[in-house]
C-alpha cells in the first residue's frame, strides 16, 4: 500500500517558500510530466495533490520518492490550493477551474477551454510573462492558459526574431508527435509499428486509420476555412500572445501533419520579415535567446531532430538560413523541435508557475 | 537456372511496334520498379536487357513470367537497344549513357548527371512533353533526363494552377520517404524500427542516425546558401522544366526532410498566385489535371496519405484551401502524396518513353 498523502493543509496560504500544488490529470501524459517536471526543478511544494477521474482515483503515483494516492477531481474542493495545474482535456477544465479559482487558486490551464477568452491570459514565460501582471499567488487568483503545444514550440523560436524584424507573414509546416494525442495515442502508434512489421492489420482504436511508416494531416476537425483546428490555434493564439490588434496581425498559415515519431513535435517554418535580417544575425538572436538550443552543422548535416529534443526543455532551432525566395534578406527559413509533452505542455506551464513565485 | 536471355536484337532498328529496352542498374530499388511498370503498363517490348554492376551480374529477374540473367553494364555495347533507363547513380549516367546514345539509343537517365546540362530535356510527361521534340526512337537519339522525385510529385500537381493563374512564389515542406535513398534504406527503416521496439540500439549503416520513430533534414549536403541539395533540385528543376528565363522564375524556398514512411513522398505545399483562384476554382482544375487524383474530404478528415499513394501512379492531391495569410485568393495551401520509386522515378521515366513512341 502506499503510503498516505500529506495532511491536507490549512486555509492559511502556504508560507512564501512552498506551495500547495494540484495536478488535475496527474495520470496522463502531461500529468505524468508535471510530476517529472516539478520534481527536477525543484518546485517549493508544500503538499501535492493528484487529482484525475473517479477511475484513476486510488491510483499511487511516485513524486520525490513518495507515494502519493490519486484522488477524485469530482469530490475535490481546491481548498488551501496555491497552484492547480489542469491537463484533463478541455470538458474537464469548464467544468472544474472556476471551483479552484474560487477557493482561492490559480489555475494553468493546459487545455484549450480559457485559451482564447477576453481577459484570460495566453502564455509562454519566454514570450509574454506581462500578461499575467494582474494574477498574483494567495492575493489575486485567475486562470492562466497554457497555449498549444505547436504554438509554445514556434514562439519560443520565432519571437526573437519578430522582436528583432518583425515578422510580417509565417508559413509552418508540422511535423507532429503521437504524444499531442496523449498516452494511449503514443501506446497505439508502438503497436501499429509492431503489428505492422509482422504482417498484421493495424490496430485502429485511437487513430482511425494506419499511423505505422505513415504520415496524415491532423485529425482535429476541419473549420469553414479549410484549415483543422490544430492549424487555427497556431493562427490565433500567435496573435494574441503577440498582443497584435487585428489590423496589425502577423499573416499565418499552417499545415498540421502527424508522422510516425513518439513525443517531439518539428515544424518547417518560413518568415516573411518587415525589416532585413541577415543568416548571421539571425543566429545571433537565437544564440542569446531563452529557452533555444541551436545544432545548425551544415558540414557535419546535423540538424534538429525530435530525438534531440525529446525529454529535454529547450526549443530546438536549426536550418536557419536567408529564403532565397524573398528579396534581400527579407525571408528566414528554419526547422525547430520541441518537445511536446515538455515544452509543449507541462513544462510551460510550470514555468508560468514560477514565474508567479 | 533460369532461361536464357532472348537472342540479341540485330542492328536494325525494332518494329514500329517493339522496342529494345536496356535497363542499366536493374537490381535497385527503381530498377525493379521498371521491370513492374514496363509489364503492368504492356510496354511494346522485344527484347528486355537487364544491366548491373559486375557484383550483380548473373543474377536473374523474372519479367512477364520469364527469367531474365542481368548483365554487366561495363561489358554492354548497347548495340541494337532503342531506348535505354538509366538508374543506377549519377557516376554510372556520366560513365554510360553517352555509350548509349552513340549507339543509337534514347537514354532516359534517373540520375541527377544530366538534368541541368542546357540541351538536356528534363521532362514530366504531364507537364513539358514538347522539351523532347528534338529526339525520336530510331533516328534522333539522345538523352532524356527524368527529374527528382520530389520536383515530379510537385510539379504533377502544381503545373496545372501554375497555368491557370501563375505561380510567383512557392514555400514546399517535404515529408519524404526511405526509397528516396534506395531498396537498403528502406530495409534499414524496418531494421531500425524492430531494434528500437526491442530497446537495441539502431544500425546505422545507410543513414547515419537513427530514422526509426524520427525525422531529420535530407541527408544530402548542404551548399553555399545553406540549402541542401535536395531542395536545391527542387528550386532549379522547376525553374528549367517550366521553362522560365532568369528575370522570370517562379520564386521558390524548401525544407527537405526524411519521414519514417516506406515509399511515398508528401509536400505541404504554399502557392503565392500572379491572378486571383478561388478555392472552388482550384478543385476544379485539380479534377481535370492527368496524374492526379483528389483525396479531399473535409468531414471525414480524410486527405492523401503516402500509404494511399504508395504503388499507384497518381500524384494524391488534398487540403485544398485558400491560404488566408494572403490577400484576395492569391494564395492556396495544398498536401500532397505520391509514390516516389513510381510517379517519383521509374513510372515517370517508362512515361516519357510512351510519349516517344
Amino acid at each position: 500500500m502506499p503510503a498516505s498523502n500529506p495532511a491536507p493543509s490549512s486555509n492559511a496560504p502556504a508560507s512564501s517558500a512552498t506551495l500547495n500544488v494540484a495536478i488535475a490529470g496527474a495520470t496522463g501524459a502531461v500529468g505524468q510530466e508535471f510530476l517529472r517536471v516539478l520534481e527536477q526543478r525543484n518546485f517549493p511544494i508544500n503538499e501535492l495533490r493528484l487529482l484525475a477521474s473517479s477511475r484513476s482515483a486510488g491510483k499511487s503515483m511516485t513524486f520525490a520518492g513518495k507515494d502519493l494516492v490519486v484522488r477524485d477531481l469530482a469530490e475535490e474542493t481546491f481548498e488551501g490550493i496555491d497552484v492547480a495545474l489542469f491537463s484533463a482535456g478541455g470538458g474537464i477544465s469548464k467544468q472544474f477551474a472556476q471551483k479552484a479559482v474560487d477557493a482561492g487558486a490559480i489555475v494553468i490551464d493546459n487545455s484549450s477551454a480559457f485559451r482564447m477568452t477576453p481577459g484570460v491570459p495566453l502564455v509562454v514565460p519566454e514570450v509574454n510573462p506581462e500578461a499575467m501582471a494582474d494574477i498574483a499567488i494567495g492575493s489575486k487568483p485567475g486562470i492562466i492558459a497554457n497555449p498549444n503545444c505547436s504554438t509554445i514550440i514556434a514562439l519560443v523560436a520565432v519571437t526573437p526574431i519578430h522582436r528583432a524584424a518583425g515578422v510580417k507573414r509565417m508559413v509552418v509546416s508540422t511535423y507532429q508527435a503521437a504524444s499531442g494525442a496523449g498516452a494511449a495515442a503514443m501506446a497505439e502508434l508502438e503497436l501499429q509499428t509492431r503489428e505492422v512489421l509482422e504482417g498484421k492489420p493495424p490496430t485502429c482504436e485511437i487513430f482511425d486509420r494506419q499511423y505505422a511508416f505513415n504520415v496524415f494531416s491532423h485529425n482535429s476537425d476541419i473549420g469553414p476555412e479549410g484549415y483543422n483546428t490544430e492549424e487555427m490555434k497556431l493562427v490565433r493564439e500567435t496573435h494574441k500572445i503577440w498582443n497584435q490588434p487585428e489590423d496589425q496581425q502577423t499573416a499565418i498559415t499552417a499545415t498540421c501533419v502527424r508522422v510516425p515519431v513518439l513525443r517531439a513535435h518539428s515544424e518547417a517554418i518560413n518568415l516573411t520579415l518587415d525589416k532585413p535580417l541577415t543568416e548571421q544575425q539571425a543566429l545571433a538572436i537565437f544564440e542569446e535567446a531563452p529557452g533555444i538550443s541551436i545544432i545548425d552543422d551544415r558540414d557535419a548535416n546535423r540538424f534538429p531532430t525530435p530525438l534531440d529534443a525529446s525529454d529535454r526543455d529547450d526549443v530546438y532551432v536549426g536550418r536557419i538560413r536567408t529564403d532565397i525566395s524573398q528579396p534581400g534578406n527579407t525571408g528566414l527559413d528554419i526547422f525547430i523541435c520541441g518537445d511536446q509533452i515538455r515544452k509543449g505542455a507541462a513544462l510551460n506551464a510550470v514555468q508560468i508557475a514560477e514565474q508567479l513565485l
